[in-house]
């Protein structure tokens, strides 16, 4: 029997591609996607897809509502989401401590299926500047998550593998295209309409439409 | 104006006492409490009451379905909330990564509120053994939240305050008291009724009834 992973899995380029990697790296995979109030939480829908096509044996979707916290643009209505402006600022599009609360599901997940791999497709190269996109914080994560459980406890060490970490979005590209993902089906757009179509004009747009580019491929993104 | 704190407060002995600790430390206080799929949610409609007699900037409820994850007699149908042993083993009432998840929503919710102190009732002396309930983790959260928010990488520090950490049950009481805590209103039982009633054989009860003994005061909690 293979060894279980949990996937933080959005349904975007990155954490498609992740999932790819996991799977090609011998795990069972398990796939965990967050309902945080998102504005493109159509992603969802995208991801429940995509899940079925690689073969997880469980997609769990779990809800948890951060736009009720407020303070990004990602999840709050009193706020518009940005173009791209490509300075050094941490955009509105940050959500405070996103990653910790979604790194601290997947590991309650992976201690009850007595997995000790998550996968999470963070990348610190062309990205937004996010603090918890960072090798060291995913290194202080993996410290937390052997102190903070049962397993932990019992001499067991969790594994946060974040493959795409130093990857430029034109190498990840790559890597996921041998591992023969349909981009078409991710959605990574901020602003995403309810058939998944982007927008083109934000961050996350102006990263896949670069990578693309710099990978020399067309670009297989639907845009309104 | 008071600097503002986030207060993970469950509504039960140990959070009311750290929330009247939080204020009487001078501190405006933001109360959260988290409905997770917990047997027990009962507790959360004591919270409310209390909140309001403790005069909080806000009570927050933030719904994360826990039992979806599964693995916790606290959470899962599946799995009885068993009587106190009295061993050394953590018991199934443990949760995976629950103050891990609780923190995280608690950080979350500060950097928004341009907060740099979180309280949580966390106990290492009159407890079941959580491994999250114990200094070395408190602290190895206190330096993640430093690397996983904007408001850290901008310099700011976050403070995980623990006042409870190493008291006894007893201790935390008479701190209570002195702060004219009524603890009738607080429930701590693992399979509270509808009525908040609690049922004495749990570790909760148990831990909870030893510290009214130990502390020589009449036990105000009402029982099934």
């Amino acid at each position: 029997m293979a060894k279980k992973a949990v996937i933080l899995f959005s349904g975007g380029l990155d954490s498609t591609t992740c999932l790819a990697i996991a799977k090609a790296e011998g795990f069972d995979c398990y796939a965990l996607s967050i309902n945080y109030g998102q504005k493109h939480s159509i992603e969802l829908e995208n991801a429940k897809r995509i899940a079925k096509t690689m073969d997880v044996v469980e997609h769990k979707i779990i809800s948890l509502n951060l736009s009720e916290l407020g303070g990004s643009s990602l999840t709050s209505g009193d706020i518009n989401i940005p173009d791209y402006k490509g300075d050094k600022a941490i955009p509105t599009t940050y959500v405070p401590a996103r990653n910790t609360v979604f790194l601290s599901i997947a590991l309650g997940w992976a201690e009850v299926l007595n997995s000790f791999d998550i996968y999470i497709g963070a990348n610190d190269v062309d990205y937004s500047g996010y603090p918890d996109c960072r090798p060291v914080y995913i290194q202080a994560f993996e410290n937390l998550a052997k102190l903070a459980t049962k397993a932990g406890v019992e001499g067991k060490n969790f594994h946060i593998h974040a493959p795409l970490l130093r990857l430029s979005k034109s190498e990840i590209i790559k890597v996921g295209m041998k591992q023969g993902i349909d981009y078409k089906m991710t959605v990574s757009c901020y602003r995403a309409n309810s058939k998944g179509e982007a927008c083109g004009q934000c961050d996350s747009c102006v990263y896949r439409i670069k990578g693309f580019n710099e990978a020399g491929l067309s670009d297989p993104t639907l845009y309104m």
